[in-house]
């Protein structure tokens, strides 16, 4: 019989809750996608296997979880940084978004968004976007695990332009997907409670419990945003997706970062679960979530990089370190959300969000074989005293490899299921049309820089 | 006569008063150890040179100046993350201190350090700690620049018991550096208003002014210090040095985090320079410096890793990434520190903080050749609008070259000028004992992990 895959030697840290120990010296099994078997190497009964991997210098973890993106977006990384947040959606997002988004652009910026966190260790990602089939088909190809949500707004959208037909068209899109690849779940990702109304949120979250598959919306994301919600709807973003019965176990609310004590307890008892995405908050200035007040009220929740417009990155390593330190300066204590936390959001806690803690986020035999290697044989991995350092220390540059599903799709930072430099070209090409817009072309091959001086 | 070092093909990115502009097929030549010449390839005079670099998918840059680390203390990075500053501190750092510092210790952890800090970009270092010769003669041997400063302190420290002896300790450190390699500046470093008398701090300075060398000092990094400075000097720490006629134009005082407003007049009208050090004040709950106010109020301000026991990392990279988000999500607003300005932080700004804006931080004909180059042909470096992008997007893996004053140090990820693997064996050897602070050794190689779930 054997094993499909091997690996030896290898620092094991299973981030289980059956398992929260870390095995020095151990080896982990995988068959038909499965973990097999992990422990120990003194404990390993059958050394053979199709694949063996030698995993001495590396430690073997569960793959990350990013509960929030936007894929296709990378088109639009670094477009327009710096500027106020009405400026940049209204002058810059919008209008390019209005331009470029077609199913083959979705599909190429999905692409390369799948590439790019494989590249830093996730290995699950729930998206949200419009065009999500073309996103969808991106990711299985690529090889990345997904929650794919079709957009749903009441505005003329990228390939649903009479809003009428948008929870239609999310319906069809998880027909199509529901059941046809076992790395992909399909999903409803409505827009938000200011921009989809009180009937398209409850009509879109009906649809979504009828179909069995995680609803998502934006929620308390600004102060702008819960003064509006307020003067419509006469009561706070969380009471008004409350009151409109759209809270569930199923329910994953992006951001929540205006929160009063009330709604953390609307929200914990509803059994909602949240992504919050701390670099995007800062870097539109939106302020800091309440994560240590959630995590503490019974919360689930995970970690999301939002869009490369918004970041620019889409690495959850640099999520885990930055949603620590975050919390630690809002409440000026160095000891608020430890580095094991953080590690529980990035891996089974996201997994958690998603309702996939029985499949992934952490080894434990059984379970999905998404795991990822480190390597740490690099001066700032040393030394090496307590798992902490790969929050704080590590980036999504130290991942050596990647499996997902059992499936190799990155070895020793080689990308294997998909064409990176093909990728890039495409996106290149697509990001001509939007090139100088802060830079002055001059003669010569010469643009000029606005002013740093 | 030809060049030494001949980069060609590549994007330059001088950020240079002078130069602002983006090169997108530049070339830039190296004699002597200094930048001979730099321009679009099309006036490239003369293409022959004792060594060539095809520049092509890579981006030419200043090396980034790190304005405040302490080096030896890589040792304890992530020995005991998460607790209260004071338990941090008297529990574990003072005590692995005074377990471990010594000559061999500091450096080989200096190595370390620096091994790191070229590896991100970093090619020029501002150091203070104790035994600071071995930190200097590692940064030479790694051929790292760097302003070394011996530290001060009215306490028995590792190398000066007597601390009667403090200031003549120092004073003999400059003695033997000054003038002894081009890389090396020494330095003074005193620790703090709250570790050092007036006495101490005054005459450190006198002597610092006597050898024509820079003067650092910890200052305003947390609330507590104030307050404590408040109740001993009745004043607060930025008044107390003025009052001391301790702030001059060479003059580097760290964190500044908390400042008054009229304090930061102080300093602007002082000259004073400021190190900020957005990661270690996020880590260890310190606050959130003023540092858009210093920079408008004309400050001079560069960007500082702190010590890898507070960061957890050496990457500059991180730095401005953050430096840039936190100001943002300080005042709400997402225009706040743009790109631009962190990125001159890191570089002509660093410079100038440490007195060396004439020979480093830009790329301009005549200064020192302290060049980087990252590798843009990646995923998340695509596509690149703007420089923004080395802020928000790159991180100190994207690196692959480094050259310092002429000399290429790494070349494609390979440190040519340090043996790393020796160095990590070194301090891990030196790390053992303090291993299993926070987790159980169990059998069969198992450490028990801090709970998580």
């Amino acid at each position: 019989m054997g094993h499909d895959l091997l690996i030896t030697d290898t620092t094991l840290l299973p981030l289980d809750p059956d398992l929260p120990e870390l095995i020095t010296d151990g080896y982990l099994a995988v068959k038909n996608g499965k973990i097999a078997a992990l422990g120990p190497m003194a404990d390993l009964a059958e050394p053979g296997a199709v694949t063996v991997i030698d995993g001495s210098g590396r430690l073997l973890m569960p793959g990350l979880v990013n509960t929030h993106t936007h894929a296709p977006m990378t088109l639009f990384r670094g477009l327009a940084d710096d500027l106020p947040l009405m400026t940049w959606l209204n002058e810059h997002i919008f209008p390019a978004e209005a331009k470029s988004v077609n199913p083959e652009m979705v599909y190429w910026c999905a692409k390369l968004a799948a590439a790019e966190m494989i590249l830093s260790g996730t290995t699950c990602a729930a998206d949200g976007y419009f065009l999500e089939d073309s996103a969808a088909e991106a990711f299985v190809e690529c090889g990345l695990r997904a929650v794919a949500a079709q957009g749903i707004i009441d505005f003329p959208a990228p390939g649903v332009p009479d809003p009428a037909q948008n929870i239609a068209a999310a319906a069809d899109f998880i027909g199509r997907w529901q059941g046809k690849s076992p790395l992909l779940s399909p999903a409803v990702f409505c827009h938000s409670p200011y921009t989809c109304s009180a009937e398209t949120l409850r009509q879109a979250k009906e649809m979504a419990r009828r179909h069995n598959v995680k609803f998502f919306v934006h929620l308390a994301e600004t102060k702008t945003e819960v003064s509006q919600v307020q003067e419509q709807q006469g009561t706070t973003p969380v009471r008004y997706l409350d009151r409109l019965g759209i809270l569930d176990s199923n329910t994953i609310c992006v951001h929540c970062v205006w929160l009063e004590e009330e709604e953390i307890s609307i929200l914990a008892r509803s059994g909602a679960r949240v992504a919050t995405c701390p670099q995007s908050n800062m870097k539109l200035g939106s302020g800091i979530a309440p994560v240590r007040e959630m995590l503490a009220a019974g919360i689930p929740v995970g970690l999301g990089t939002d869009s490369a417009a918004s970041n620019n990155r889409l690495d959850l390593f640099f999520e885990m370190d930055l949603g620590a330190k975050l919390q630690k300066v809002k409440d000026r204590d160095p000891a608020a959300l430890p580095a094991a936390a953080v590690l529980q959001m990035a891996t089974f806690g996201g997994a958690r969000v998603l309702g996939l803690e029985n499949s992934i986020g952490s080894l434990a035999i059984g379970k999905e074989a998404d795991i990822i290697l480190l390597d740490t044989r690099q001066p700032h991995l040393h030394p090496f005293y307590l798992p902490g350092l790969l929050v704080h220390a590590a980036s999504g540059a130290d991942v050596a490899t990647v499996i997902i599903g059992g499936m190799i799709v990155m070895r020793d930072r080689e990308l294997l299921t998909c064409d990176v430099n093909r990728i890039m070209a495409e996106v290149n090409r697509r990001a001509e049309e939007f090139r100088d817009t802060g830079w002055r072309t001059t003669p010569g091959g010469r643009r000029s820089a606005p002013r740093c001086f």
